[in-house]
């Protein structure tokens, strides 16, 4: 991971505090680099489905969030970025204490950058993979009203 | 649209009642017929992302929502519904009042279910597609553990 | 399905033709309307994998190509089109005497148009679905040294 | 890479020369490793879209077809391999002289195995990605009628 400037990294932070929906389900900012965010989550049972597993549109939203973000790091400072599509694989249903999401850039471009992305479960210090995401965010310029 | 019999509509409005996420995000289960599912959420702010639209993560977790009750409800009553992958493709920013998923199933298998999914925006009245979804949904026999 | 203009039509079919790779496989275009196009190819051995079935990979090169002359259908007329991603259901083994393709436009972009296709399986009269896609294709301005 | 047993390797191998599509194509196994295949394929005018890359459904077979292996190479040896989904990012146009697609399995699983598939393309000593897949493959018993 290389590190960022201070201002690209207070951008990325601070448009995530904008996220309302982040704060409604507990998730955090972790990490981020030059094209790599990670975001973390606690287990909370306000998030399950029928089984007590985290819901996997939950476990989504982390894992978009991440990628989105780590888009944003290498995008010029007037853009906003918006997600355009994503595929997520669920590898295993999603337990344990606390859930991590890396997203990383595999491609950026000037229009379109794709992004990896996978989220982690871990419980006792043991740590697992449950998903694995492909994304295509876009760069929108904010003079169209989007903030960044 | 086919209607149920009234068990498996019980089963599956019951299974919904269990996801603890839905009631975090303000949804209901505006219909249960057979192969097709509709999932309604009011706005709030609660869960927008940083634009003030509804997070991605969210339309999805309706639609994921939606497409695994319309397969849970063709499968035999000792199975759980687990989603294994999804793909959205996000049409437009999700601004409006109220978002309504509606899940089909498209193929139905023994072990493996498709499913088409969409997401729709209403504003005054008028009704927009905001997502689209491709879903794989696998059947689990509930003597695994795994409540319906 | 709403016919095109002579001038639009001409441009989807000439740049069809130029695609060797269908020659390759014998594919032919059946129809090219405004928004959504039917590909069509017959079986053949050498495109089978090791079952005796048609390729994934050559079904999906009908899917794709299908939604990428819907998408191209109604770009401007200084507009070239490449696929930037897709997803695939395989929803039965591609066993028939004929295989037809359709792709149609679910929300036209300036800049990215997705697309919903589907493939037909025929075999004594009969037809199956085979295969659910959606896929983002872009519009280039041939500007750029691309051809339409 | 961890080295297969002889009898699996053979296994492999046997299975994609049955595939004829990898022989219309001209792609080649190039290496199969316990849950990792390579395959190669020389450029070919006959494989074009009409800007004289490579298409996208020849760049995903060669994806698919080296997931579907790696998936095979972990499986009993009384298996098949069927695709059920993949997804796959265009990362550029495929211009080069050669294409090598790298499959390898994330998750393995008694049903359903997981991969990621990734393709460069290689020109004048140097290697670009071109795309990236994620795939989902199913084990299918061989006494159903299915040769490996």
């Amino acid at each position: 991971m290389t590190a960022l400037d201070g201002q690209t990294e207070r951008r990325c932070r601070d448009s995530f505090r904008r996220q309302q929906a982040m704060a409604t389900i507990g998730a955090s900012m972790l990490s981020v680099a030059s094209g790599e965010v990670e975001i973390a989550m606690p287990f909370s049972e306000r998030l399950t489905q029928q089984h007590g597993f985290i819901h996997a549109g939950i476990i989504t939203m982390l894992c978009d969030t991440a990628c989105g973000f780590a888009a944003l790091s290498l995008m010029p400072a007037d853009s906003a970025v918006l997600t355009t599509e994503f595929k997520i694989n669920l590898l295993s249903p999603a337990k344990g204490e606390c859930f991590i999401a890396n997203g990383r850039v595999v491609r950026p471009g000037k229009n379109l950058t794709v992004c990896l992305g996978e989220v982690f479960a871990e419980q006792g210090g043991k740590r697992k993979q449950v998903a694995l995401m492909t994304a295509s965010m876009i760069a929108v310029d904010t003079s169209s009203g989007l903030r960044d």
